[in-house]
């Protein structure tokens, strides 16, 4: 929650991010006075809107028409939202970043609508920037979202397996950071190689974010984090910390539980989170977050030397610097 | 599930249909298994494959791209599929034109993220359109399914008003009747008027076919709708003919107990069904349909002289004419 918050680089679009905010608010004041009050609940949650600042930046930095972009980072953020409420829905969580969620408020018939209604004005906000391109990679962006939470429903509990985790997260978070960024450039009058740089920056920023959120996981402290430690794993989800442990000690019997879908007990959990928070794993996994995290910086190479790229080289740093 | 059966007007586009079929089958074959069983499922139960139908026969009246139209066909019944999962959900229903739902035999989360899926996939295939006008009508219009749903789920139960019934239909089945027909119409070489004059038609006919499908709710037996009869009035929701006997019995006492929400026994429910069945309200009903039905012939008028125009002369009849 914190992870955004008084940050330089965010100067450029202080007030383009709070259009993003009013545009997004408004998109159920034709509507019931429920739906409108769920959505600003939604939207009072929080969130560090770093979808709509990768889009903001980029399209800054390449010249885009700022109102389009507005747009576009407003359709970003709202069909991140949409896919929120239906995970929390999925998952029976109760609260998100500390905040009550939908569901549990809400009956679940309501909490699909709901999603249902913001993916609705989220494509209708995609529509609006006028590019095909944006339409195509909106609906495939959301299919890729979509699919890998289905596929991490089905297969994913217990898996270890690098590739697997990357698509997992790729799916979950860096398919959206790729499409905020690459959108953004579209929408630019940029050339194609620009646009794939963008795409790979938004790629290699997003697997990082999602590799710091499951470090985190492990790290984190209850109080702070509004859900208990090492979540995923307790529910049988391999992260990157959990799949580095288990290369490093394959004989773990506690581990083996967990992987084999035994129940083991919470004593058993915590010597297992314990042991992964006191091993190097921690550390590897912070190591790829930055190898990432440079990856991105390399595909910055060549765009224009402006304050919105300086943003975007510093925003990809302050997802792995400001953390351990 | 006849009611299109053997139909001649459906003639001219016998290929086109089976081709949409197809695209519409193909939409998850590059993902799971499990996807593509259930999306083959909910395509095996059938459905009319009427929306589909206007937008074909509208665009080959007025010589839309045969291929263009046969992928706005596939992305418009696929939304109307999506809403069906998420709807069959949301009712907790177990089975939809005596097939099985999704969510009778998968868990609510695999039903929700695929009806998810299947958006994604619409959304996809409307971009493919590659006209932004029908993209914004696609968005505008699940927008509008999903807003009549929460209304309905709200506001929906004992309500008699003309008024709020007709909104209600318009949003559940006319909307995307008239989306159906207008996109198709977008995708000619026609002027606005034309579009307009379309979007009437399937407005009309979108209208008839929701009045006769509340009809039918009434007057069929359980065995061929595989649901009990009236179960809208049986779940408080107030359909055109309970309309219409309200108008002619306001003092009828079983009604104003189903009005006021007080549960009332199977004996008195039984006995306000048969009421209604043999009250003059159904042949009521059922010429508010033809009246609409005369509307979207109107709309038809000016159209070129085409077999595709009488087969949308033809369908507009049949929604009436087949039924009592």
């Amino acid at each position: 929650m914190s992870r955004m918050t008084f940050n330089n680089f965010l100067n450029p679009i202080r007030e383009q991010l709070l259009e993003v905010e009013k545009l997004m608010r408004s998109q159920a004041d034709a509507h019931h006075s429920d739906l409108a009050a769920a959505l600003h609940h939604l939207l009072d949650s929080g969130g560090k809107r770093i979808r709509p600042a990768l889009a903001l930046l980029t399209g800054g930095m390449l010249k885009a028409d700022p109102n389009r972009l507005v747009i576009l980072a407003a359709a970003i953020e709202l069909l991140h939202t949409a896919t929120l409420v239906h995970d929390d829905l999925i998952d029976g969580a109760f609260l998100r970043r500390g905040n009550a969620t939908l569901n549990s408020r809400w009956s679940p018939a309501a909490t699909v609508l709901t999603g249902d209604f913001i993916f609705a004005r989220a494509a209708r906000l995609a529509a609006e920037t006028n590019s095909m391109s944006v339409m195509h990679l909106f609906a495939d962006t959301l299919a890729t979202i979509v699919s890998g939470e289905i596929t991490q429903m089905f297969f994913g509990r217990g898996v270890v397996d690098l590739q697997h985790y990357e698509q997992r997260i790729y799916a979950k978070t860096a398919s959206l950071f790729e499409t905020a960024a690459s959108s953004a450039a579209m929408l630019s009058l940029v050339k194609q190689p620009v646009v794939e740089q963008m795409r790979c920056y938004g790629y290699a920023v997003g697997m990082a974010f999602q590799i710091v959120d499951d470090v985190l996981d492990f790290i984190g402290e209850q109080v702070t984090m509004g859900k208990p430690v090492a979540s995923d794993l307790r529910q049988g989800l391999i992260t990157l910390p959990a799949l580095y442990y288990w290369e490093s000690f394959p004989d773990d019997r506690d581990m083996k539980a967990v992987l084999g879908g035994n129940h083991r007990g919470e004593e058993e959990m915590n010597r297992l989170i314990a042991g992964i928070r006191e091993s190097g794993s921690i550390h590897k996994a912070m190591d790829t977050a930055r190898q990432f995290v440079e990856r991105g910086l390399q595909a910055l190479k060549d765009m224009p030397d402006n304050l919105e790229r300086r943003s975007l080289e510093h925003l990809a740093r302050y997802i792995v610097d400001s953390q351990l």
